[in-house]
């Protein structure tokens, strides 16, 4: 059996990176990642689903281990990517999506470059504005802060292996769908061993 | 508009590259790179659909001119991908797909770097030999000549970035269709134009 084959979804905020992940897991086979914090769950959240919520020291411990594969601290509350559980998957041959931003994407970059990094893109700038201002909770001013901070993330996109503009979502779905389907299809280790499967058999 | 991307399909005789091309050919807007050739038109074979029928001397002169992808002299003809007519259709912003032999996939490599290269292989040697025996032509010598040569050739597949198993046609082409996809999803050179228009937005 082949391994599975770990994917990043990133991108700046707002781009959609969160429904398309949604959307995936509901199309194929494909297992999400689940990030451990230390910050309290909300309503409706459960543990092992949306986190795994464990008390600082824990997280502390397990960071400690070198046992994340990225991790961030955001208002005081700890973030992170176990490595285990993830390997684990990917050992079993599951496929696993994780969705993160670009921060958390360069750091797996570095502790797992085997890694398939997917950048999502809004389709205009006056699109993503407009997304933005829907969701109505944020000032003018903080909306160009917003917008700028995206151009800056954008330039990111070179470390980044595919890049899937969200202007439709369903084709952007479709378009993550194909890129899992065809990183399948790479010349890789596997290949080698049914070459050697070939020669066994003359 | 984006330019157009070569999918370069090979793989040993009997993998069924053929089959493949012709049902992506159905399947999706891509288009099929015709061969120029100094033999003779069988019955049924029509100019610029099945090959372009030219005499030596004009072949040659391409030739001279350094307009072939790729040629190959086969039992006295000579066969060869015209550069111009492939190039065109890629300015064009239409794919293009090239079923060829290894040793021309291999000269294209040389002469047009950019290119997709998938190889084809059948999903076991005792497979591959049950194909060729079903043709009834061949004698068991030439088989087994045929599926020493396939092994031979199967050694070139670190050259390729892609490598679809032929097992199930339908499951194949559909693989080839995602990655031709997936490909148009490569951070690549357009995506630096659409980042410097998102600037210009700002």
């Amino acid at each position: 059996m082949s391994k599975g084959l770990l994917f990043v979804v990133s991108g700046p905020s707002g781009a959609g990176k969160g429904t398309i992940c949604k959307k995936l897991l509901e199309k194929t086979d494909i297992e999400l990642s689940v990030s451990m914090t230390t910050r309290s769950p909300r309503p409706g959240e459960k543990e092992g689903k949306n986190y795994f919520f464990v008390p600082k020291e824990k997280f502390l411990e397990v960071l400690h281990d070198n046992g994340f594969l990225e991790y961030a601290k955001v208002y005081g509350n700890y973030y992170g990517t176990p490595k285990d559980i993830v390997l684990k998957k990917l050992d079993d041959g599951k496929d696993v999506v994780l969705e993160i931003d670009i921060q958390g994407a360069l750091q797996i970059r570095d502790s797992y470059p085997k890694g398939i990094f997917i950048f999502i893109l809004p389709p205009s700038m006056s699109e993503l504005r407009k997304r933005i201002t829907g969701r109505g909770s944020e000032t003018e001013d903080d909306i160009n802060l917003r917008l700028g901070e995206t151009l800056k993330e954008v330039s990111y996109i070179d470390k980044y292996d595919y890049c899937v503009i969200n202007g439709e979502i369903d084709e952007a779905v479709n378009r993550v769908a194909a890129i899992i389907k065809a990183e399948h299809s790479r010349v890789s280790e596997d290949i080698y061993k049914l070459i050697a499967k070939y020669k066994e058999e003359m």
